[in-house]
């Protein structure tokens, strides 16, 4: 078995991590060759310490010379800077590489290796949702493929491996419904930032948090969607899930359907996207069906969670839309979470911005990052000016 | 698009109406180019009448004279007698063929398809019961498909697609749990016909309804299994899951699972026995998980259905145990409907004859027939005897 020679965008964080877990785990399956981080240069060289990359790089340029000395002498070549990430994402000699960069920093390596062929194993949702056109297009032209590493994606990537696109009807992202599932809705203006906070499942990141509490998290799931796997958006449902055992379901033209399930646990679709079309083992335990007995599934309440619609408007749109709707998201959290906005105002701010925003409806990249930047103004605007 | 030329042998079973009616709903799809039946000559020359096959048979020779009269004029060409189905099953210019005929009679058919290298849509279960080893072997040999029809193999064989077999770590078959699942065992002596016949959730014939009261539709499951999917017994679970909706799973090694769903109709394993590789739509209403609302599952009792783990060692033994195992099951099965054993003689006198057999363990096709012949006596000569 020839080694996999991958890079890994973002090593430092929790799935680029994950992912150095499963290369230590497989000496046998992988080289990793690229390594790049953002926060922490003592981390990423000591990780580089490790696995031995030819190359590793830090975007900020001020972190170059630390990083430098702190690989003095193993030679491996140090490179900081805007540009130095997206170099080793096009680097030579490379099979896979794991896009695990978070926001819309993720878009320009991405693009680089993907002009490169290369596998990409997607950890960043930013890339989808604000470029998911450019990013299809590009992965086409240069027969790249795209494999999703978050679990919903991955599920359906799974379901859908090596099924033609015509046997398609429908694809079910699952979503557990999030800590407000049974929060009336007329409390949705008092909510303190800790009971938004307080998932019932799972401990995330306040982002991500908040994003599952407006269920602005499955909305942009499904412009993703739409982008990663070429259906048109009617074609995609969220079904309510709260024990988040199926990760989500294909259902194909004769009525049949696949669904994907597992233990909870990133490192499974994270070692997918390295491994891809391989799969090798791990060390996770079975799902046990019978210990856990019981699945549920519930419609979602578009009413109550109008960020799920707001993502459908934006995926019919295209063009800047999906750019608009997830930096005015990010600006609103932001604001919440800085006790700056009440909850309730996180869905009616993003609406009155996608409705004020000039549409591009074929956007350059410069338009997304145009589009992005306007978002995020406009949403501080508008809660300045009292809507 | 090509048609495909399919011939569907025991066309007047309800398998074959409703393969028929696949047919009917897809004319573009799909030529029959040839039908046998066993029962009803009148059912089989007024389908031949719509479907126009090229050729026509019946198994039982005093019937052909029927069939040909029936069909008078109409270019058809009548065949008769034991050798007749396997020579349609055989015949030139065929794509694929369906075996719906019950019964070890379905063997040679089944082979000479085969040994023609035709994709096999299989919705016979004693070909693989009792001749597994062999029919894999010859499809091997012949590079024929077989397509696996009833809807817990056929689930398998969905979420297997495409997959290589070193991915596959367990096969998951799923099981209502039968009429019996919350009667305790204590009852089981005084069992009627009726109770055991009361299914829970589905009308079925009375031998599958018996077997599935004792739990051996999924022994015979995992022979099945065994030789369909070339994995090893200690690979196969069953899970029992009363609502049927999901219809069994594949594990992989990597913790990850497939799962394949859908509403309760053959309709859709039928009719993708004879369009795979491909799928063409049906008119079934889409699965509604929310409506449904819960889906629970729980470890099957052995000591409760002891024709599970009977399963399991035929199926671990091999050569002509599973053929007696079938064997005995069914004299049982017979004489517990006819009121001659009740519904515990069914179990221990299964046991008495596998215990008593004498292993062939590379058996012939001659030495399977010979075995179940025995099977059907022994246990005859079991209950007489008082064990």
């Amino acid at each position: 078995m020839t080694k996999k020679r991958i890079v890994i965008l973002g090593s430092t964080g929790s799935i680029g991590r994950n992912a150095l877990a499963a290369v230590a785990e497989h000496p046998e399956a992988f080289e990793v060759v690229g390594l790049t981080a953002h926060g922490s240069a003592e981390l990423l060289a000591a990780q580089a310490r490790v696995v031995r990359p030819r190359r590793v790089a830090v975007a900020d340029a001020s972190m170059g010379l630390a990083l430098q000395e702190l690989l003095a002498g193993s030679g491996i070549a140090v490179e900081a800077g805007p540009g130095a990430v997206a170099a080793i994402a096009g680097m030579e000699g490379v099979d896979a590489v794991l896009v695990a960069i978070t926001g819309a920093a993720a878009l320009q390596p991405a693009l680089a290796a993907i002009r490169r062929g290369r596998t990409i194993a997607l950890a960043n949702k930013e890339t989808m949702v604000m470029a998911g056109a450019l990013m299809r297009t590009e992965a086409a032209a240069h027969q790249a493929a795209i494999v999703p590493v978050d679990s919903e994606h991955s599920a359906i990537f799974q379901c859908l491996e090596g099924k033609p696109r015509h046997h398609v009807k429908r694809l079910l992202l699952t979503g557990s419904g999030g800590p407000l599932k049974s929060v009336p809705a007329e409390r949705f203006d008092q909510l303190s930032r800790a009971e938004v906070l307080n998932h019932p499942r799972w401990k995330m990141g306040p982002k991500i948090s908040v994003d599952s509490a407006t269920m602005m998290n499955k909305g942009l799931e499904i412009i993703e969607a739409r982008w990663l796997f070429d259906v048109s958006v009617q074609q995609i449902e969220v079904v309510i899930h709260p024990e988040a055992v199926i990760h989500s379901l294909v259902e194909f033209v004769d009525g049949s359907m696949l669904a994907q399930l597992g233990v909870t646990d990133m490192r499974i679709p994270i070692q997918l996207g390295l491994t891809y079309p391989d799969r090798l083992p791990t060390s996770l335990p079975a799902l046990d069906l019978p210990a856990i007995g019981t699945l549920t599934f519930e419609r979602p309440n578009p009413s109550k969670f109008p960020c799920l619609e707001f993502g459908y408007q934006a995926a019919r749109t295209g063009g800047t839309a999906p750019a608009v709707l997830n930096a005015a998201n990010e600006a609103c959290v932001q604001a919440f979470l800085d006790g700056t906005i009440p909850f309730t105002k996180i869905p009616s701010t993003i609406e009155t911005v996608l409705s004020h925003h000039r549409l591009v409806a074929e956007p350059t990249l410069d338009d997304l990052v145009g589009a992005d930047q306007w978002a995020r103004e406009e949403s501080v605007r508008r809660w300045r000016n009292g809507r």
